[in-house]
Formats: C-alpha cells, structure tokens, sequence
C-alpha cells in the first residue's frame, strides 16, 4: 500500500530479455530499472514505485540471479524508485533463456507541469539530443558477438529522471521528450512525426556518434541512427528554449554531448524524417522494416 | 497519465506462463486479468488499472496472441479495469514457449476501509472459504495430462472484486483476505499463521471440494488442499462477521459453496496449521516443500 503526493499518476511498463545479461556498462538488472523508469521521466513524470516479476529458466545459476537482484536494488536506490512488489515464476530447461524480467511502474507528474507529449511538435520547434547514439546496442552486440575494440563499447544504461528534472526547470513548456530504445533515433522520430503530423530535417554532421561507434557499425553494417540508447533523451521544444535547454543538459553529467541535431517542419502529408548528409545529400529516414538487432534490451 | 480517485495506492504485480495457455474456464489471457485483479482486491483495493507486458517465442501463431488479446480484453472490461500500458517483446524459437504474459496492476483502497493483511489473524477468529477448492490447477492438469472424468472440471478463474466489495460492507473490519492460488489454501494458511503469530484448526468435513475433483486428485496422486485456485478467497473475520459474511458470500454468484472451515487458534510457538480428518485423527498441512504443480498459473 503506497502513498502517492499530489499529482497525477503516471504508468508504465517493459519486459527485459537482453542477451547476454551482463554487459559492459549494465546488466538486466539495472537495465529494468532504468528502462522501465526512464519511460516515465520521458512523460515529465518523478518515478516512485516499481514492480518486479521475474521468468527464471530451472537450472539458472543462484548467484547470477542474485548478481542480478543487487544490481537492479543499487539501481532503484540510486534513482530513488522503491520495489514494492514482486513475483517469480519457473519454467523448464529449454522453455526460457535464464532470465526474463518485467518492470512496471508508477510516478507522479507534478502540478503546475504540462506534460510532454509526442503530440506537441510543432514546425519551427528545435530537435536536441542529450548525448551520442548507439552505445547501448553496439556495446551489446559487440559482447554478443565477441567483437573487441581498440576503444570499450559500454553501455550507456543511466536514469535519466534528475536529467529530466533539470529540463523541466529551464523549460517547463518542453513539448516532447522521448527516450530513442528500441528502433534508436531513428524509428523515435518517426513515430513523433506521425503522433505530431509533423516532418523533422536533421543534419547528419550535428548527430553526436563515439568514433569506435560508427566504426562498429560500420563492420556489422547496421546504421547508429536506429541502434537502441538506454540512458540518451530527444527534446523537442520552441526555438526559445533550445539555448538555454543545451546549456541545462551540458551541465549535467549525462548531457555532456548534448547537441541540437535538426528542427521541425511542416510535411501535414508525408510526415517524412529526412537527414542532410555530410555531403550535401538528402536521405530519408525511413520506419525499420522489421527488428534490426533483436533481444538489445 | 492516469487519474487516481481519493484514497491510498495499490501494486501487485503476476507473470503468468499457465501450460496449456488454454484450458477449460479461461486461457492465459483471463487468468492474467483475475490473477492481478485479485491481489488488489484481496488488499481492500479496487482494481483501476492494469500494465500488460508480452514475451513473445519467435513462431507464435498470430491467431492464438490475438485471441488471448481479446480474451484479456473481455476480462478487463468485466473487471472494470483498464488496459494502459504494454509492451511486446519477441525470443528466438526455443527460448521461450509461446507466450508468457506480465501484468502490474494499480488500484485504489477506500478511504475508511481498514485494509486486511495477512498480520491480523487473531485467535478465535473464524476461518471462511468462498467456494470449492482445488478446481483451477485439477482443470489445468487434466488438460496437460489428456485426462478426462465424466464430469468436466473447468478453471474458477473469476475476478473477486465485487465478491469483496460485499464483503467489505458486510464487515468493515474484516481480518484477512487471501485468495489461494499457487500452493492453495494449505500454504495460504501457513503464511498468514506465520505472518500473525498464531494457529489454525480446520476440519477436513467443512472443506468444500467437488467429487470429480476430489477423485482426480485422488488419482493423480495430489491433495486438492494445496492445489492453486483463481477465483475463490479466504477470510479471516471476528467471530460475530462469520454468519453476516457467510450470508453476504452465499448471496454472491461467486460465493454458493462458502463455508467456515475452521478457526484460529493461539499457536505463537509452532504456528501449525491443523487438519481434524473426518475420521477424528489430527494432520498438520505443512508448507509445500517444492512445487507441486509447475506452470499452473
């Protein structure tokens, strides 16, 4: 039984079967919490509780599910969550793959707050990222398949709520923030297009990409802008807003390469997402057909 | 964003990976509905919202996801609960057995209503059961195992809720409630003898069990007393609630075959949970060691 201050409740849940379960930079322990929290920050929502229902696969290891339980504990104190409810179910050898966990979970949008929502792009609005793409897929698909880099790959895994906290002081009317997982950059900002009835042009050059990233993805040959992120935000906000939003990420040790990477533009009809090349080109970014790495997060 | 009438917050959270995902009485998607649904309400709560989260196996036939969509869909608008966050995620073949299925659900306890737990079991408190019991997990394993009797025996997955409503105005002040699912009404009682300190008499004769399931049990070799049901309850009342809350069960289309199996009794030492056998010998229903039934919800 749980209290809730003034506010309005706001719900949200993710199943997590990232494989392999550790990785550099996180495991699937602290991914549920941070993946399950960050969905709520995204709707300017302060997360306080979690619920935690956990799949094991008979014969899964005890001490890696109780690598697992730390993990995802350390996390919930370090965001200030609270698990406050959970479940475990066994199924056969063979019927599972170690371990699947779902989160789901409650916070509070504060009064006064307008929420964000991918409905408010609007023409003219600047699109900002917080920091560079594709960490998180690349760092698991880099593990998942052996593949080692001069430079580390890890994870960028983080809770974005005291990121989000912050944006919301500078610029309360923040029209769309949206955490790019599943699908990356990419697929999030076609999916604002479509919810706003909106286009979006971004400059390639602006997209902040780690070197040893787009290396990666260069030798597996799949595209940063559609890799999943796991502690990165797009903000979409009116041009006023967009210097003072940048100097609030960059203070923030989760905002360092913050950038703005494009703006909003009118496309009623087509909703299309299109990139500048570096070269001068034009290239749309069109929805991914299908699931381009599966099991990332 | 979700509105929250007055009164305190309510999480539960179930995975359900019930095999057969469909069986006589219900399917995967009901029972994942009930499941949640009853574990706010046995809290004293009205069920108001519910997270579905979906780990697909890669094969999984679209028909049979579509028809335990509409299957949760039917049960949540008989529920009165809505559906507002969800998530689907797909494993490789093998990794995975078709579909398992999440919910968390939040609900909301009355203001005024003194919440029931599993502490406030009190000697010379009576011991009442809202139907027959062993019925769900006797339907799944006879489905499982080919099995057939010349009376079908069919899930009592039902959602409690209103049941509860009743119960709550009948008696403001009811004890305990506690729907015994997995491990049945055996372990549910063990729990709330250890969770209050005390202990419980039951008698064998006042235990409501149907004849075809008392005999499947027998044949397969398992008591119907640690069996998971899905839509009976225990509660746990002062003596003077007992007959106003037979009464108001017995009203109940949900509540026919209640009846008072016992009573607790001052036990701060051992908390035994004890069985009076119909032929006048004692039996003490110990805690479950292990599963019985694997994937029965």
């Amino acid at each position: 039984m749980l209290d809730l201050p003034g506010g309005r409740l706001v719900m949200s849940t993710d199943s997590y079967v990232v494989s392999p379960l550790f990785f550099p930079g996180g495991d699937i322990g602290s991914l549920s919490v941070h993946g399950t929290g960050n969905d709520l920050a995204m709707a300017g929502a302060r997360p306080l509780y979690l619920s935690a229902g956990f799949i094991l696969e008979e014969g899964f290891a005890l001490a890696d599910l109780s690598r697992v339980v730390r993990s995802m504990a350390q996390a919930a104190r370090a965001c200030g969550v609270q698990v406050v409810t959970g479940d475990t179910k066994v199924v056969e050898r063979g019927h599972g793959d170690g371990v699947f966990i779902n989160t789901a979970g409650v916070g509070v949008l504060p009064v006064g707050v307008s929420a964000p929502s991918g409905e408010r792009a609007r023409p003219g609005d600047a699109v900002l990222v917080s920091g560079t793409l594709g960490d998180h897929g690349v760092a698991i698909l880099s593990q998942r398949e052996g593949l080692s880099f001069e430079t580390a790959i890890v994870s960028d895994s983080a809770p974005l709520h005291t990121l989000v906290a912050e944006l919301l002081q500078v610029a309360p009317d923040l029209h769309v923030m949206r955490d790019p997982t599943r699908g990356g950059l990419a697929t999030s900002l076609n999916e604002i297009a479509h919810q706003s009835g909106v286009g979006v042009r971004l400059k390639e050059g602006a997209i902040p990409v780690q070197p040893q990233v787009a290396a990666a993805c260069e030798l597996l040959g799949i595209d940063p802008l559609y890799v999943a992120n796991e502690g990165k935000l797009i903000a979409i906000c009116a041009p006023a807003d967009a210097d003072p939003l940048l100097a609030a990420l960059r203070r923030h040790p989760l905002g360092q390469a913050a950038a703005q990477i494009g703006s909003v533009v009118a496309d009623a009809a087509n909703h299309f997402v299109e990139l500048e090349t570096t070269f001068g080109g034009n290239r749309i970014l069109d929805w991914l057909a299908g699931e381009q790495l599966p099991r990332i997060c």
